[in-house]
């Protein structure tokens, strides 16, 4: 199955820059990227990065400007089904998960991420329109409701946490062997427990 | 199988503090452990809650006033294996997931919670032993590699998914229909966008 990344090569993981500066967001989002592409192709689909800028990699790259909503939809136009979409930042995802992932059976496979999100969604009917925007996994379970669509969604860990915040790097320091990790361990990141007993990230500044 | 549900019934979620007082944080917990234990139900299992104090459910019940580390490590001596011990803050669960966590085969099943925990264990194997503080994820694992224990994970967003700060409501909100989910509708609180496009939970407040 054709699977489009959608990725903010711009500016991307803004919500990062308490850790990191623009230069290592962009390595790191890229990283994260690389994990997604390798892990998505590993389990049998055909990745594309849907991307705001031309980039360089070792995957197809299609390049739109536009805001995320607008050029997911003009891709679902342009292609036939069954097409998927899988967030860019997911870098615990692997290969079985993105099994269970392609084996539903339903029109509308939908992963909601945390705090309101979806992170990916397998189109296997033509007219869906996707809408990212503020609380979507509702939009789009209300969306498939009023058009009488079959959904099914997928529990999971791994697709479901996205990393947005300095928080999450937790997640992929514990979760995760990819290349992401290897980047956070590199530039100095490891987990410690704060006072109150809570795992966080703590980075000690290189040389 | 038997599973056993942790419950501090004398102070918990002291962590929602900042939207819930004290006697809600009690009425809310014991709706998310109401939650916990019909869903273990509904798949097959026989739930018991461990808890801290006297608790008057539809369940057994067995006090330890003990800490959750030593107290679970007490049943699990007392007790032949398989057990179960699952957390009573995770109200997203459901049936289909259990079945996931007891299908699997392996010395040890290991579900991690989101920050370093560890929200679900099944023990298929004599003198393991548990400890929850700090980053007990990755203290579990390292027990199972020592051990040569064979491990299993499961990958489950229901089950990582706890329930410890303000935040975490938008999840049971949007993704449970569950007792957790129709106290906090009764008691005000819903998902809504805050002025930069996130999703958050407000409450109402009732006359």
């Amino acid at each position: 199955m054709d699977i489009f990344v959608p990725f903010d090569a711009v500016d991307p993981k803004r919500r990062l820059a308490p850790v990191l500066d623009s230069a290592e967001r962009g390595a790191f989002a890229e990283a994260m990227l690389v994990d997604v592409l390798e892990t998505l192709e590993a389990a049998g689909a055909t990745p594309r990065v849907l991307s705001t800028a031309p980039m360089d990699l070792d995957w197809a790259v299609v390049v739109d400007e536009r805001p995320l909503t607008k050029a997911t939809n003009a891709l679902l136009r342009m292609n036939e089904p069954p097409l998927g979409i899988v967030m860019a930042d997911l870098p615990l995802v692997t290969p079985s998960t993105i099994d269970r992932l392609l084996e539903q059976e339903a029109d509308l496979v939908l992963v909601p991420g945390i705090g309101g999100g979806t992170n990916a969604i397998v189109v296997n009917t033509p007219d869906f329109v996707v809408d990212f925007h503020g609380c979507s996994i509702e939009d789009h379970r209300a969306y498939a409701t009023s058009n009488g669509l079959a959904v099914s969604e997928v529990d999971s860990y791994q697709l479901s946490l996205d990393v947005d915040e300095p928080n999450d790097l937790v997640e992929v320091l514990l979760h995760s062997d990819g290349a992401a990790n290897r980047w956070l361990r590199a530039h100095g990141f490891a987990v410690v427990e704060d006072d109150h007993g809570r795992v966080v990230v703590k980075r000690t500044p290189r040389d």
